[in-house]
Parts: C-alpha cells; sequence; structure tokens
C-alpha cells in the first residue's frame, strides 16, 4: 500500500483555491476559513471490509472504528468535533447489521459530543468513508512543518498493541465477529480512542505544541513525516518507548519495540514541543513519554547515534 | 435502490448536535454555521463502479461526473463552491486510468473556480467519494420544506437525456469508453452540468427563491420531495415540460414525456417561487420553464386534474 502514496501526484494543485483555504493537502487536516476565532478542521478517511476490518468483523465495532479513526485526525490538529459525515456503500439490506452499527457509531459520537450532519448511502461492496468536521482555535497551528531543532518528542498513547490484535483476528477469524471475547490487543485494533480529550486538555492549557500527527502508520513513519515537512532528524531514547505487556508475553523483546516503532493503526498522538512544555504535559496526560529531540540534520538516530530505520512492518488483510 | 432509503432511519439523531449545526438530515446539504454572513453547506455524494457509472467508462468522464453529481447539491442551496475532497478507493495503480480521472477532475474544478482540498487514497473495488463545501450567504433558504402555496414550480436545466444515453452505453458497452464518441444523451449521463452559475445567478439577483432541489431521482420524485416537506400538493402543465428532441427521435410522445417525468441522473434544478418573481428568473435563465404551481392537498396532478404517479422508471447498471 505505501506506493498508493505514489498517485497523489495526481491529485496535487488540482484546481483554484478559494479565499476559504487556509491549508490544503499535506496534513492531517484541511483547514478552512471560518470566522475570526476558529478554523474549520476537515478530514476524510475511508474504511474498506476486507482491507481495513475483516469483512466478518463485530459491526457494532466497524461504526466504531471508522468514526475513529477520522475523529483521530482532529485530534492531531487541537479541533473540537463540530460533526460528521458518512457515505455508506453497503451489498445489501441487512436491518440487523445496520442497527449493530449504527449503535457503535452512536457510541462513540456521543463520547466525542458531536453528531451525524450528513451521509449518502450506497449498494455496492462494503465500505464506510467518513468526513470530520472541527473546530480549530486560531492560534493553534499544530503542523507538521512546524517542529524545530531542541523540540521535545512526546508521545501520548500506546503503540503496537493493534498490531497483535489484528495478527490474532487473521489467526483465528472467528475471534474478530464477537467484540465481547476480544482483549486489549483486539480492542486496540477495532476500537480504538481518538485522542481528542487529550488534545483539547493540551488546547486549554494553552501548551506550545509545535508539530502534532497522529499515528496511523506506525512510530517512526508518522514521525518522519514531521521531520520532513520541517526538515529537520531526531534522536529517540529507545529505552522510554514504553512497550505493552501484552507484546513482551508473546515477542522477543527486540521483536516488541520494533512493533512499537513500526506497527501501525493504534492512533497515538506525536507531538513535539520545546523543552519547558513537557512537565506540564506529563502533568496532564496520563499515557505521556517523552521519546525524544528534534536535531538539525536528516534521519533517526538512537541515543548511541545508530540510524534507525521504518521496517515497513505492516499487515494485510487481505 | 428505492429501499435503501429505509437504512436512513438508523441514522437519524446519531450523537448530541453541535452550536455550529444549522441543519443536519433531510435536505440537499448540511449547513453549519461559519460566520455572520455565511453558512458553510456541506454535501457527500458516492459513485460505486458498475452502479453509478459503468465500470469501462472513460476515466475523464468518470472525475468529472463524480464531482458534478455532488456540487449539483450545492446548487440546489444557493451555495458557492469553496473547496472539495475525495476519498478514492482503486483496485490497483493505473497511472493512465488516474491521470486521465484527475484531468476530468480537473476541468470541472477549474470551471466552479475551487480546488481539491483534501482526500484519502485506498485500494479495493473501484468507488469515488466527494464531498463539496460551499458558502451560503445568510437569508439564502433554499429548504425543501418551504414551498408555499401559490408557489410556480420552475424546472431549470434538461431532464430525460440521462437516462437514454445510459441505456445507450448499457446496449454498447464499447459506446461508454471514448468521450468522443458520445453525443448529446451520453454527454448528459456521464458529463452533467452542475447549475452552480445558474444558481448564483439567482442570489445574485435577490430573487425569492422559496424551495429548491436538484433532480437526480427523477422529476415527479424529487417535486414531491419538497411537497412531502412543505406539506403541500402541485399541479403540473404538462405541455410545458421540454421534451428533447433526441427522446422524440427513439420514443412515442408519451414514452418521451414518461422519461422526462421520472428518469434520473440528468442533475437539472427545480424550484419553486412566488409568481412576481416569474419573469425576471425567465430573464435570468436560458433553459428555463414554468411547468406548475404548489397548492394546497398531497399529490400530483396535471391541469386536468388527473393524478399523475411516479412510475419508478429507474435503471441499473449492475
Amino acid at each position: 500500500m505505501q506506493e498508493f502514496a505514489v498517485i497523489n501526484r495526481f491529485f496535487t494543485n488540482l484546481g483554484p483555491e478559494t479565499q476559504e483555504v487556509v491549508k490544503a493537502l499535506g496534513d492531517d487536516c484541511a483547514l478552512l476559513q471560518m470566522n475570526a476565532q476558529e478554523l474549520l478542521a476537515i478530514s476524510v478517511d475511508t474504511s474498506v471490509a476486507g482491507r481495513h476490518f475483516p469483512v466478518q468483523a463485530d459491526p457494532w465495532a466497524i461504526g466504531w472504528r471508522c468514526l475513529a479513526i477520522a475523529m483521530s485526525d482532529l485530534a492531531a490538529m487541537g479541533a473540537r468535533p463540530v460533526g460528521f459525515t458518512l457515505a455508506i456503500t453497503v451489498p445489501e439490506i441487512n436491518s440487523a447489521w445496520l442497527s449493530e452499527f449504527s449503535q457503535g457509531l452512536q457510541a462513540l459520537a456521543q463520547q466525542l459530543n458531536c453528531s451525524l450532519i450528513g451521509g449518502d448511502t450506497t449498494q455496492g461492496p462494503l465500505s464506510l468513508t467518513v468526513q470530520v468536521h472541527g473546530a480549530v482555535q486560531k492560534g493553534i497551528n499544530w503542523r507538521r512543518s512546524s517542529a524545530q531543532a531542541g523540540d521535545k518528542i512526546v508521545l501520548i498513547g500506546k503503540v503496537g498493541l493493534a498490531s497483535l490484535g489484528l495478527e490474532r483476528m487473521l489467526q483465528t477469524p472467528e475471534l474478530a465477529k464477537r467484540r465481547q471475547a476480544w482483549l486489549n490487543p483486539e480492542q486496540a485494533y477495532m476500537l480504538p480512542k481518538p485522542l481528542i480529550q487529550e488534545a483539547l486538555s493540551l488546547v486549554d492549557a494553552a501548551i506550545k505544541v509545535r508539530a502534532a500527527i497522529d499515528i496511523s502508520d506506525g512510530l517512526l513513519a508518522d514521525l518522519q513525516h514531521i521531520l520532513t515537512a520541517s526538515n529537520l532528524g531526531a534522536v529517540l531514547d529507545l529505552a522510554q518507548i514504553p512497550i505493552p505487556e501484552e507484546l513482551l508475553a508473546v515477542y522477543t523483546p527486540e521483536q516488541a519495540l520494533a512493533a512499537c516503532l513500526n506497527a501501525g493503526d493504534d492512533y497515538a498522538l506525536l507531538l513535539t514541543l520545546p523543552a519547558t512544555e513537557v512537565s506540564l504535559v506529563a502533568s496532564l496526560i496520563k499515557d505521556f513519554a517523552l521519546i525524544g529531540e528534534c536535531v538539525i540534520g536528516t534521519g533517526i538516530t538512537d541515543a548511541q547515534g545508530q540510524v534507525i530505520t521504518p521496517s515497513g512492518y505492516q499487515h494485510f488483510i487481505s
């Protein structure tokens, strides 16, 4: 799927920008001018059955997940959810499935305090496209391109768990069907929590976040997105990466660390900020880890100066 | 596909509405509070290969069409295009196809003076979801529910042509592949023109449009949407429905009229407005027809009082 980034070249600079467009492609969200106080952040995510979730997966969880992964992009921009749309393509009308699906969607919408504002229903292979809309206070500029040398790199949330959950569901397809049977790893994959509250608590506390991204592709890959956009390198303190105990139960320590660095789908947040902000963030956020620093240069090294290369650790459902 | 409307019951009142939501489900667009002068209109449309367009269709035209049908909803709200997103699902990376597709998208974006502001690229069965965003001046309230008894019913644009175009492409699949070979009917289906300029000219001239809808399901079906929402009936003057000569060349006059009344996919506009506005609209719009009047009551009749029932004239590609 990595090569799919290639096709973005067909979609850059497509059409003349209106005065409302503040930021288009290249960040977690597009930004539109809204009013004197706020911008509107927009992000869209498609979940294809058999590709982004097992076809037979618990429909309640599919509903939750398709909204969660889109909302995670709002968290990465420091945006408050305003509402979302759903374009749903289903092969047939299955009322039991749709009812469960909509209840999962509803559960997360309630938690995030926003509603479904529009949509489209079509017939075809199962696929869900969710677009989220959020309000960003002016002055909040969490962009991939705004990291600075000397910024501390902070991880909020867990990484590595989701890929183990997916692996287990692929090994035991029956497991995907009932969310009641899921342990932390399956929950991490199918029921990710978008870190909206965590992001908004930083906004409310006026924390000077410089760059931010949500970890969908993997910690190293997404950190590299910030570094490339900001023209920087980074030094990581690998001992500070929190390794979930579930990984240590089934992998060697080296494999477990590799999963944390490379596996995607956990929807944690990665931030860079001035060193002076770190203690305040640590006091506000429970799942917090100070994992490194941005430096002048390129690439990512460990504390001993060894280059760390993303290993392209990826699962494909189909 | 009509029964697909049924599933909307799973998606109403889903989640708590934020203060920004002015209008959610039930109209051509959702409306968000933007600033003191404008609302943001939002609409999303999915086009599934083999369902909404022939799989082998000219990719340039697929690009144009997926944007056009979404933009048509902005026209029906009197909204100026601000930008759009594209969630594209493709089975494989085919550079020639993608290049043609993006050029068709680009051509319409240029014409409508707005740009692609975000998107998502995934692998799976070919499907395109476009979400459009437009600015609506406050005071412009083209809602389905705001027609009044005595309002004149005006048709802008052509109806009936697109279904003939689709029929011919289904009979001769080769025809779908090359847009250079298309005559008006195929163009009407694959290259519909969203009537944005026409709508904005009415806004600029301060025409008092009461209700509006774009004709995607068919003239009678979409008129009925307005009538149901406004709790009214209508009398149509069938002699005023403009029948394209291409239809008269292949159908009996009765069949041709039935196609104009029932066939979808032409993306014309249907408006209701006070009788005093009609002459000004006629002077502003070339493809204009005064086709009837809203009345107290239910259902649609002709000038002789005969009930006209939507015939459910529908094509299925697959």
